[in-house]
């Protein structure tokens, strides 16, 4: 399927590399049919130089605005850097070697952060922040995906550096960083990354994940 | 717009409550213009008693499947249960009052289940398995939205006691409650539950979540 045919999303003609490399495949080997917009999600790490447009990025942060949180507690904050503001370059800056080796090339970075603390019950500690900012990432994910977009989520950087760098206050937690942008040219990478960038995703089977009765038992219904 | 004309689903022709209720409006109050996948998503206290298809359930797990991870570590594992089976009674003897009372209504309940620990690096932690989870849930509400199906996730049940129903080994951790099905007819609900079933969804402005330069300030971009 040619990622331009894609239903659903409001692209609307950009190029995409995946449709000129014959040699990719990225496209999630499903058992079970799942939306193009889930089934074509991948992490690419060499994206285009292209600017992501505003209107696009606004979109990605109001889809996470509107995704779901234990209580309605909206416990997610983004910090938002565009290639050459200091955002972008103070959160690049804490990055890990191998995250700095190919995050360069991406012309969006974002930090996640999460709210410890309950706003409707004051002085209590949210117990869902981390699970409901990790929502919201999937909902900017899929907006992105629906506008041409890519995004790849880093765990590898210096979270207390980046707490500093902002001055993000102690109630909140500095979670992900977040690489947005569009695809790129897989050949501009280190060798390691390219082969990475090739390669098909994988996952473990479904029955090992799906489980009734007990833990452990997979789940079987008839289809 | 009609929910059966959405673009993108897999969605086919099922009646959807929401078309039918004049004095429902769920649809998200966007600034920006999202995906309708994203937009019109809410979590209903009403379901209707049809049955989810077995391919659309496997579909959801199959998106959870799909979705990112940490090093791909893929931490979540779901518990299923069916309404008239035991894992389903098992499930909702968990849950607090105040959602076994609209719960019951609901044909599927799951459990989400993260891995404490790193399949990767054996003996550690995986510091990021309840944000994965969090994303994972995301990705299978987007598919069951596509097709036709809403989710409600719960916080507000005993975690222990399901752990220990489904005999759950100490390196996981029980996170959620899932109930998935059909819109059904709000009327059937207690009144205090009605009335929050008719509201209009809210979310804080965008500008206290998306930050640049420091937290706090609020991020500008031109458009």
């Amino acid at each position: 399927m040619n990622i331009q045919e894609w239903p659903g999303g409001t692209f609307s003609g950009q190029t995409c590399y995946k449709t000129k490399q014959s040699n990719m495949n990225k496209t999630a080997k499903t058992t079970f049919e799942i939306h193009p917009l889930l089934r074509e999600r991948w992490s690419p790490r060499a994206f285009s130089n292209r600017m992501v447009e505003t209107d696009k990025l606004f979109r990605m942060l109001e889809a996470a605005r509107w995704s779901p949180s234990s209580s309605n507690e909206q416990p997610w904050r983004f910090i938002i850097g565009l290639k050459g503001d200091e955002t972008y370059m103070k959160i690049y800056d804490t990055f890990v070697e191998f995250n700095q080796l190919w995050a360069k090339t991406a012309p969006v970075l974002m930090l996640s952060v999460g709210h410890r603390m309950s706003l409707k019950n004051q002085g209590k500690p949210n117990v869902s922040y981390v699970y409901d900012v990790g929502q919201a990432v999937a909902h900017l994910t899929i907006q992105a995906m629906s506008d041409g977009l890519f995004v790849h989520q880093m765990g590898g950087f210096d979270k207390e550096a980046a707490a500093r760098f902002f001055d993000v206050p102690a109630e909140f937690e500095v979670l992900t960083a977040i690489a947005v942008g569009y695809i790129g040219d897989p050949e501009v990478l280190h060798p390691n990354l390219k082969k990475m960038e090739y390669a098909e995703r994988e996952r473990r089977p479904l029955d090992t994940m799906m489980f009734r009765t007990k833990f452990g038992t997979p789940a079987s219904f008839e289809l």
